[in-house]
């Protein structure tokens, strides 16, 4: 029997491990392949030859693998160019040189274009031998095909929970107070919108639409005036209808061109202020907490 | 038989409706009270009457009161004054005329201070047909005489796997970078203490220890010479040796005269960036989330 080769890529979540040690249990159940590689830190491993051995987890260790947020094996951001054709050269080394007929790869859309990049690579050279498997995972729900994405949900339920629970906190006071949650969510607005589930919203702010500061501190007078409360959601990914990010300030870029954000909130918090509809603001940046809770509280038990 | 009385007072914890919880239902099985009174936002609102029955509540009710966070009747930043004598003149009034034996008062040392202040005053008016009882309730574990105090478990268990979650995160990459954890506690470095309990802490910052700067730093490029990753935690109220706030240019005050504190991450991530012993520094406020994280995650399930 030929090998297979796992590898995680692109943001951790807290559920990418799940579909690592599932395929392990599958081959375990219905062996397919001969060994099992996990492949470490994605594509930028695979190509030195950082493989291990997962074929013989026991039980207890996939169960452990399932539950542990993060990508156990690593990740990377190596962005796999078509016209690097040594890039592609030495990955089909690897594959060869390991047997290893099928090549699952777990991440976000970046990944699955490195596995249609390889699959093209693949037929341009007539190498039938290899084939390569992306299995969806992103926090943000906007991988294109899937309609709930692996690590959506996971982080939606700690965002909805944190909702509530910070929205608790804040009603615990008569004081005027506006409580603003910062989630994930580059271009897509599903982090944010998932804080609905809560029931206790005032405001979102979803970076599909265009940021309107007039109506937005509009809408923040009205609820402190009938309630003198305010809770806002805000995606990272917000931005003026000029296409600026709120967070304009601290944008920086990955290796991607993506923009690094964080501080869409304390831009709320800012414009509140300075407008004076209201004196108090709480900022509540979820930042990376968000896509590394883990589904099972047992990790550590301390009470 | 007379009655009684439970206010809760200061910042909501995840556990603090649950000693509210416990004596209503120590009343239910061992009746010592007639009424069981809930007084809505502490003392501030007794003053007002703000008066609730909590004797009826149900076996069903008790249990979820028991699990959600934040102060369920409710909070007060209000300051009695042992010199503002019409203040306790009302709050007499109110317990003689809804025959109020006791009243027990849920909260941290200013909270305490304010069951001292009335039972000094019972005492020097020769009033002894009420007593004050005062529970203890903090996530700083900071309360006098107490040891473990409510309010601290649940902070300490959020923190504690939050950070080892997060550090699963920031390693699941090669780059080299700097992870800095911020968590609550003004003067006591307990709750910044508990991140220990995950094992994975490179650097501890408490507000109890003076801060050095270059120490600091040389420990910092120390861990990213070694492993090119550092996790650091520091507590909101870390100063320098001459008092001042690592967070001060961002302090303010509450009406207690305690300063309004956060930032002290963001301060070590510009001192980081600025030296150039590390390029990247990623930052996690726990901010409100750490108190009033649900004990149970059933509150609402998604998934």
């Amino acid at each position: 029997m030929a090998n297979c080769l796992v590898a995680q890529s692109g943001g951790p979540t807290s559920v990418i491990n799940a579909t690592v040690a599932g395929i392990v249990k599958a081959n375990q159940l219905n062996p397919v392949y001969d060994t099992v590689f996990g492949g470490l830190h994605g594509i930028e491993g695979i190509m030195q030859e950082m493989l291990v051995d997962l074929s013989t987890m026991s039980d207890e260790e996939n169960i452990i693998l399932k539950q542990t947020p993060a990508s156990a094996l690593g990740s990377c951001r190596y962005k796999l160019k078509r016209t690097n054709l040594e890039d592609f050269k030495t990955i089909f080394e690897v594959l060869k040189k390991h047997n290893i007929e099928t090549m699952f790869y777990v991440g976000g859309n970046d990944s699955m274009d490195t596995v249609a990049a390889l699959s093209e690579y693949a037929k341009e050279h007539n190498i039938t031998d290899h084939r390569f498997v992306g299995c969806p995972k992103t926090v943000d729900n906007d991988l294109m095909v899937t309609d709930h994405c692996p690590g959506y949900g996971s982080a939606a339920k700690f965002i909805s929970n944190t909702a509530l629970q910070t929205w608790l906190d804040v009603n615990v006071y008569t004081r005027q107070e506006v409580f603003v949650l910062e989630t994930m969510g580059r271009d897509a607005g599903w982090l944010a919108a998932s804080a609905c589930l809560s029931g206790v919203i005032d405001v979102l702010i979803l970076p599909e639409v265009a940021f309107d500061k007039e109506k937005f501190l509009t809408t923040v007078k009205k609820n402190i005036t009938e309630k003198n409360k305010c809770y806002v959601v805000v995606s990272e990914g917000a931005r003026f209808e000029n296409g600026a990010y709120l967070a304009a300030g601290e944008a920086k870029n990955d290796g991607f061109g993506h923009a690094i954000l964080g501080g869409a909130g304390y831009a709320l918090r800012d414009m509140i202020l300075e407008s004076g509809v209201a004196s108090r603001v709480k900022v509540q940046d979820l930042s990376t907490a968000q896509r590394c809770h883990a589904t099972d509280q047992s990790l550590t038990d301390v009470e």
